[in-house]
């Protein structure tokens, strides 16, 4: 089957997987994008042939954008989508682990550039883990991922929604003094789970201190952000991480406490304005996902807050607050970060956007 | 006004602030007490005169026990209730701080034993802060209490409801390995704060990561409850403790995320068989309201969890589960604690049955 | 497979589907109960041969009973089991309706009384939907049930958990002033759509207005619960029901409003009196788990309210309150009941006290 | 004390209880406002002369806006305000009915035109109780108000939060099919209550069925709303309103359960088409925080639901679904609408539009 790809005047874009949680984010943050346009959307056997309003149960608030409502679903072959030759195709994936391992590579090897949220290739030496504030210049990687793997395109992931606040919060931090040792216990909204993910019975009243390879995920994920590239490679900070994973009754946003060990100890007051002059570099600001600032620093003394902070920055600034003395290490704070927008499609359409506006998507 | 009191082939014994969450905790856990029977209700000037089901809306599930309901609240004067010189009459006081502050040392002084949930005297040097699992020989401060205050009976505290939890699952950690550093992120129920405490506009799918003050008291009566005896003194342990305190949208049960550096390093499994086979001391099982076992240690991955575990031992028991090594310290673990059974009404009445069974209430 | 019956003193008895969440329920209410034993547990071929604490999670709190924790599942076949011929044996179900419309025939006809929590055959005119307090006489089925279909043993049901609540309410007002017009809006707990029945992003924050099938299972339910034995057949009660069925974020207990089109007028005061007087019958309150009273009326004006009044009578009690006029029908009330308990497994198990009471069961 | 107005290219108006939440919710819908200027903000003795940000504890998710945290608080005294003698000053009051009963007509005295949330005047017969898509006419009691009270401004009255979800619910249906009976269950937010409100003791894991005055208020103000007006007085319409009023834990969004009896029956497809068409009259259109429809019909059939659909048309829009037959009326259905946006300060901002479209406010 060749179906063909209407017209666009903005660069057109992809979405596999965009039956689930996930991809209806993808959708609500790519259907007005400025830079981009939904050209396909694709999914599994089950829902190929049918429009995307008919397969699939819309789960955040409103209904789908209507453009996209009447798409019909197209199978994740590369083969079987016609594309414009001029420009490289984009592909956001929000696909699960098992499935992204196969996928993603054959439209890579196809050309296209892909942006997933999957963690499948996230730990991949060749792979950059991308944050455009944190560590824009891990896209460098690209090149030996296309040498190695003889792909005419690549693959870029963004990290686990947890590992995006604490990296973002803690790169300035790093930057200034030098991080050596995070204590960090999250208390994870349950959209974090996917769907249906968490069954309420499970949760409500409740707390469940396990969310399975989390803590393992965020230790790595951000030795791996906070890491330096050098010939070619990155080379993983060197930062001890212990994390206590939770999940509680919020729908959104994710709330991390953390405490710090750094090189050269800072007070309170110049962790503060580390944190608030923080703009993750030039180039970030001119992409249309970033937010006028990436960290916002909340003064009061009961914030942040998941409810009230997760959308700043329409949900793609991280709020840090309560910054005091650890009686154990140098400094406290908390942290909430919105899971489901910066912490998952949303990061990986920042990325796009970083990628194109650097010139590695031409 | 001098109220004749029922004549109880129990032990009687009063109840201080009974209109309040916790006063109504004491009726619940005192009403039928083996050794104990409820002969005088006190409570403020408002509600003095009145029954106690016409002056109290009742907060705990189902209705007051009738006979409690129809008892009329006297004042908070030891002068005001007529007491059996025989035996050394006991008050149980749910006061908040700023009035127990003057009415536990009225009662002290007129020769009561006063058992207290408030904070006003927890950290006087003469004054118990009391878990009879962790601490029973500190009781030996009586003595001196009584002596420099010139008083006839006494005032014995029970910690913070989270203290009480952290404390009991480190004690036997502590005598076998040595406890030196702690690192403890908590997530409070909302009956933690009391009625009508934290407004649901503020809770609701949302965490808030400020309970004023209790940081501070979590590593201070940490410290003294896993003190030594020397000299009538209490030493404080050398324990340095970082706590993150939350509050989290469930009913009852505060679960606690810890982290722990031991003087004698313990993998997880020596650290589980330590905690598994603790029994807080030969003298408590024989007390009525001793659970079985003082702690659980739960062995499936997700555990404990509150709603689920809150209850265990009828709420007497800490549970204690993913014991598991610490990358920064030594070892991980999280624990359950009923902050308002075991950690309020409950443990003051724990308390006063040990100092029964150990001769200091005569 | 042929298992041998472990020996009881009391009247043994096997559940079907013991690892599902009404499973666990009968469990924790045939553990300790004083006229039965639980002999057999059985489920599907997933299951057999494990030992229950290995083959089910458990979703109570606390954990399995260590007696049938050890128990080994067997097959769900009546030949497979070595019964005592002197007694008859007692099967209580917990299965889905699907495979209740197999397996429950397969034991009846076997010999056993099967007391059934699924739906697939409470509309069969020749089996008993049975609340003791309210329609014990209906049990007058068994014998054309028995003949009609050739069984040995029998089928008895017991209605939805939602009808039980608002069967039992107006059950003394239907006597007393008959019931002729009702309009019932439910607030249903999640526990009532089982495990892991509702995703917890579907309702957390949230109301879900319907449960697939369940306002037309009260109409037709509620008919039959308040019908007339005639001739060997019921017939049912000429009452219009009129439904709402919502789901709320609330773990147990269904709270239901009710307004009241009746034959013969009455006052609030009236249907108070009606209420408060209702007993069930004679013969209910010699059976083990009938409660106290099956109907508690509340006074206060904010009551009954899940949380707080689903365990009166240990969950078996049914809460009335807010009995006032309706400015459409005659009166409105509000109406909690425990839908797991009541509702659920241990109104399975009251029916079977109450035939084994009466002689159904010999 | 005597402040200048700041100047203002668009209408300059004022807050009365710019503290509280209803208070901050007009804040946050007039801060950009195209017609009108936040020139002036009001509260109690407490927190004038001090800065908003200051004076308040910002209950919103976010900030205050940075223009209007650094306004200085007057009192609530027109004299003490200098207005632009060209235009009738506007003044939107989030008073509670015992402040706004004394504060409304004092302004409304001075010229005002006071659009109020506050039940104070809501029932008097020369007040308009007014929602612009429903009973735009009503407005013409004004030339009385001002007659019979002396007044050179007026006040105008928004209805209850969930008797506006109704009212607009049940608007073209009155139209169409002539309504005469309506029962109503609500299941109503937590933030209805105001701050601090509800406690969370009270409503976690629970339902409270009882909103004091909440079920008379609604069927009073809904004959109010759907009454007509004959010789500059309003004719009440004949409908008979039985409510149950229940809380349940939402943060925001009322749902309401509806049946309805109609003087010319109508079928659910009927309804439906009725319910769609409707725009609320053709000069609701043009006004600025008009949504784009007043009315959504879903057809989803577990829908409306809060969490999804009250944010629908910014929160202005009403949400209905699930229309189908009553077994005992005509018609059910389900709606949901946002109660502290289209049923609080939204409200009141809609209402001031359509006044001043109509030439009422010059």
């Amino acid at each position: 089957m060749i179906e063909r790809v209407v017209h666009c005047t903005k660069r057109p874009v992809g979405i596999l997987g965009v039956t689930g949680t996930v991809g209806q984010r993808f959708v609500e943050c790519l259907v007005d994008h400025p830079w981009f346009e939904i050209a396909t959307v694709m999914a599994s056997e089950r829902s190929v042939g049918r429009p995307v309003d008919e397969a699939c149960r819309w789960l955040l608030p409103g209904e789908p954008p209507s453009s996209v409502g009447r798409m019909t679903i197209l199978p994740m072959d590369p083969d079987a989508i016609d594309v414009d030759d001029a420009v490289r195709p984009i592909a956001f994936s929000a696909l699960p682990a098992d499935v992204a391992c196969d996928v993603e590579p054959a439209f890579a090897e196809a050309g296209y550039a892909v942006f997933s949220n999957a963690s499948s290739f996230r730990y991949d030496e060749d792979v950059p883990l991308l944050i455009p504030e944190v560590n824009a210049d891990h896209a460098a990687l690209l090149a030996s991922q296309r040498r190695r793997r003889g792909w005419s395109g690549f693959i870029v992931t963004n990290p686990n929604c947890t590992t995006t606040g604490i990296a973002m919060a803690l790169k300035p931090l790093d930057d200034a003094f030098g991080l050596r040792r995070v204590f960090a216990t999250t208390m994870q909204a349950i959209s974090g789970a996917g769907y249906p993910g968490t069954p309420s019975f499970d949760i409500l009243d409740n707390v469940i201190p396990l969310i399975p390879g989390e803590e393992e995920k965020i230790g790595r994920e951000l030795r791996l952000l906070l890491g330096e590239m050098q010939n070619d490679q990155v080379v993983e900070a060197d930062v001890v991480v212990s994390t206590h994973a939770n999940r509680v009754p919020v729908v959104d946003g994710h709330t991390i406490c953390l405490s710090l060990g750094l090189e050269r100890p800072a007070s309170p007051e110049e962790a503060v304005a580390v944190l608030a002059a923080f703009r993750g570099g030039d180039s970030v600001s001119r992409l249309p996902s970033a937010p006028e600032r990436p960290i916002v620093v909340r003064i009061e003394d009961d914030r942040p807050q998941p409810r009230i902070d997760r959308s700043a920055g329409r949900g793609m600034t991280v709020s840090v607050g309560r910054v005091r003395r650890c009686p154990l290490l140098d400094l406290r704070m908390v942290v909430v970060v919105h899971n489901t927008v910066r912490g998952a499609a949303w990061g990986s359409v920042l990325n796009a956007e970083a990628l194109v506006e650097s010139g590695y998507v031409t």
